[in-house]
């Protein structure tokens, strides 16, 4: 799960639009990014009939998708419906609808609360991600196997009807699935490249180019300064991903103060910078899909830090600084990471922001891997940097508070409690107890399907009445790392319609400019509806775009560059 | 503390900017909005030497500030100064540091772990407040009286150290200062009569004119539609409010889903719509000034709607959805707000959005008022549609159950657990055992400073060692009100500098373009400092915006207007 960081990264320069027209090269379509929404949107859009040039600004294609496992969640999709599953839009809307806007949901609406831009928007998910899969899995670009028993993030609510069956990914990926990132973008890539779509890597954009209100190319940097421009007759797309590595967006949207996550480095918000001067209107700006993270690899800035996605072992404890449990460990990742930015008004703190995962040898030794962001580390693994050990508790306790120390200046000055070993003690002993009782009366820790998912494969000795629970040893060695949250990627950025066009403040589509994934604002407020709840909308609206800029049968560029081709 | 709502709201135009020059009128500053920020700014640059023009949404003057006590928090203030107390830069640095910015605050740097704007931004108020209030004193505009006893809202912090005395407030308001909004916005708007600001109401500004990348003017549109092109030789300098009353604003993106508060209902984030096409780069969106408000209040849309400021009453508690407290009920308003927004990720909800002040006879009759939006009404008040009366707790309980009900449609459906009065009865005996003992052992009610401040005058039967507590009765009558919580304002929008100059994506002013207010990002990240922390630094800016204007020799109208004037 490694990748390389940008070497010297392209600066940025304003991103003020230009009027000048003397492109360097004219195609049909520019697609910005070459990530996870860029590939398909530049397949579909060849497909159509355009002509393509993607613009890439890493040095290799894959963005933050190379970390992902690539599941992608399709709604309706072809494997639900060959085994009899019904997945009904109304149903459907119902269950993204309560998730997505939990705070004026309206069961009895027929809008359920929502806008109706919103509404198309879900809406388009349940229509197109079935048949944009379908053409990706005939044309061999992305052939996918069905993994027909994972329920979704919150298949619990009764909203939620048909709630598993709807993840696809990669039929090459391993059985673990932890590279299907990888495996999808090698497949993504090489249809593109066998399709003629032209992919240009170190390309920056810096701007777009305007002509009489509407974009019809832009202006790239290539790693040693060139200026490129590059016209486009149908539009410009943009696929270049959230604002993760800004710490100045971050801070001044996002709900919360999340530390930089597992984003490609590349996702500087570049996007949202280009499209406000154009018109175009940052919605969705406070969430952000997330996760925990390991304090120390994204202080950092590891270019291979991964979100934790899997929380593994059951003789294993998530505490606070005082020493406490605040969270159910088996939660879904996006839930867990929030709970770390609980925001105590009388201390004026967030009294979790620095945490600490606790385990023991047992647990060390059945549970540790190395995959999907683990922090307990594969027994033998040499990448342990972050985990604090100690022979006896009191050791542990000491070298926590070490480590507190060293990173106080990163963490708003966080310490552990004086009193934090003999908190830690109570905890483990209540904790043992519940273990025993096979039930977490406080967190209600493995209650719900999706748990067992996240806490991994059950130790041989675990013959309790709840496997994500075991008692923690009474002897050591013991080990813990410190923990926080952070992105795997932010999703606001310009709104755009169920046809992936930015919209103006006039709510009319800005000519020639469209957007998808991460960079624009998802339709799914702060919520993550279930595993590859991220890729599926991004297939569904890359196919979209696609429709509605191949359909269109206007050449817009104008001036020189028109003439000369 | 009624004000009108505005008639027949003036529609909004698109906001991308225009080039026409043919102006109505030219004058040297054009101030959009007059309210707490507009009419100071408009103060200051006319006593600079400006011909100023101010443009008011609304059929009156005042905005948002109509509703304040006004008090003005001025760090290093005068009276302070000459009652020898010391208000150290650096010590008030590290205080604003510490709570503005928690999860990043390092003691150990010297800029406090801050970026260098934001430390620049923060010291021109420890520089500029007191200036600023002598001269508005001085002038006769706003002449103030010290409030020397008030702490500050963390006044408890180390890092607080001249932690109280930095507010003023107008000299002729009242005792309990309820209408010091009413009486400094009047006497504000005699002096700029008096001295010659050209006030306008009932225009509402469109979108920005500009030329050759500078600002030098605004359309408007008036209460009958007609167009209005005002040309500003020196700058434009927007104090048009935040974006309380927009609701895709607010929910795209705060932190929290909250509810629109009472700010000016014109408040609704005209500013960040028009200066965004210009280069213009949104900060400190995620943020609000909060506050608790009556949910019956704030879904009516009341034009009247106070914050509730004071949480009064001793024999008093506030429970959520099931029964139970969750929050200090004395804690500052700004923070109490924010726990109603506590999110659930287990169920996927907020349980604390809609919650329940809950009182008895006795405090009915000893703690309401209809001052700072107290939802206890003051004896024989009509305003008590919000209150929900129960001869018995069984009977209050099945009314609250009712009106929870009745507004499920704007809650996200919350409703009342099934257990409701038998857990409000737990609750109300565990408090009332508390209040007997004096100590608030679960929530530490009364043990801050600040706390007996908002606590209100305290009853002649209260003994106790904690007149922030009382048992309440065990007989009836009972009452009770649904709250929520909501902005006061938000503080969010454009980025400027310490001179309020706004700012462009490379971090350069934008020419002629200034903004004060809540209708740009403030300095003060999520917190709020302490009574009047709101109007202290607009205060400040406004005379800053106004140093840097008048001070500066360009006159930059150029074509028909400036050959025609």
């Amino acid at each position: 799960m490694t990748t390389t960081q940008t070497p010297n990264p392209i600066p940025r320069e304003s991103a003020r639009p230009t009027d000048r027209l003397d492109f360097d090269t004219v195609t049909d379509v520019v697609v910005v990014g070459g990530g996870g929404a860029g590939l398909p949107t530049a397949l579909f859009t060849r497909w159509g009939g355009a002509e393509v040039i993607v613009l890439e600004k890493a040095e290799q294609v894959g963005g933050t998708a190379l970390k992902a496992a690539y599941w992608y969640w399709v709604p309706d999709n072809e494997p639900m419906r060959a085994a009899g599953l019904h997945d009904d839009e109304t149903d459907y809307l119902r269950f993204v609808a309560r998730l997505s806007y939990p705070a004026r949901y309206d069961a009895g609406s027929p809008t359920f609360g929502l806008t109706d831009l919103e509404l198309r928007g879900l809406r388009a998910i349940h229509e197109s991600a079935s048949p944009a899969a379908e053409l990706l899995n005939e044309r061999g670009a992305l052939p996918y196997r069905h993994v027909p028993d994972v329920p979704d993030y919150h298949s619990e609510l009764p909203e939620d009807v048909a709630n598993r069956g709807r993840v696809l990914i990669h039929r090459d990926a391993a059985e673990t699935m932890h590279d299907g990132g990888r495996v999808t973008t090698r497949s993504l890539a090489e249809a593109a490249e066998r399709d003629g779509v032209d992919i240009r890597l170190r390309h920056r954009v810096q701007r777009a180019v305007v002509h009489e209100g509407r974009v019809v190319g832009v202006e790239a940097t290539t790693a040693d300064g060139t200026p490129v421009r590059i016209g486009a007759r149908k539009a410009v797309v943009f696929t270049s991903g959230g604002f993760t590595h800004d710490d100045e967006l971050r801070r001044n949207h996002l709900a919360h103060p999340v530390f930089p996550g597992c984003a490609a480095p590349t996702n500087e918000g570049d996007f949202l910078r280009i499209a406000m001067p154009l018109g175009a209107q940052p919605r969705n700006m406070n969430a952000a899909w997330m996760c925990p993270l390991p304090l120390e690899k994204t202080v950092a800035r590891r270019p291979d830090l991964s979100g934790t996605f899997t929380m593994v072992g059951d003789s294993m404890v998530i505490v606070n600084k005082e020493g406490r449990r605040f969270v159910n460990e088996k939660l879904q990742y996006h839930e867990i990471a929030q709970s770390f930015f609980r925001w105590d008004g009388e201390a004026a703190e967030y009294p979790n922001l620095v945490s600490v995962c606790v385990w023991d040898q047992r647990t060390a030794e059945t549970a540790g891997n190395d995959r999907f962001g683990s922090v307990i580390p594969a027994p033998g693994s040499e990448d342990t940097a972050h985990v604090i050990v100690g022979e006896t508790l009191a050791d542990l306790a000491e070298q926590i508070r070490l480590r507190f120390e060293k990173y106080a200046a990163h963490t708003g000055g966080a310490r552990v409690a004086d009193d934090f070993l003999p908190t830690l003690r109570n905890t483990l002993e209540t904790f043992n107890a519940a273990a025993h009782a096979g039930e977490d009366a406080e967190f209600h820790r493995g209650e719900r399907p999706i748990q067992h998912v996240f806490n991994g494969a059950v130790p041989d000795d675990d013959h309790g009445a709840n496997p994500t629970m075991f008692p923690i040893s009474d002897t050591g060695p013991y080990y813990a790392t410190l923990l926080t949250g952070g992105t795997l990627d932010t999703k606001g950025g310009p709104q755009v319609d169920e046809d992936a066009r930015v919209l103006d403040d006039s709510g009319e589509p800005i000519p020639g400019l469209y957007g998808v994934g991460n960079c624009v604002a998802s339709f799914s407020g702060g919520s993550y509806w279930a595993g590859g709840a991220t890729l599926g909308p991004i297939i569904a609206f890359s196919y979209r775009a696609a429709a509605s800029i191949t359909g269109s049968v206007a050449d817009s560029v104008t001036g020189e560059a028109a003439a000369s081709r």
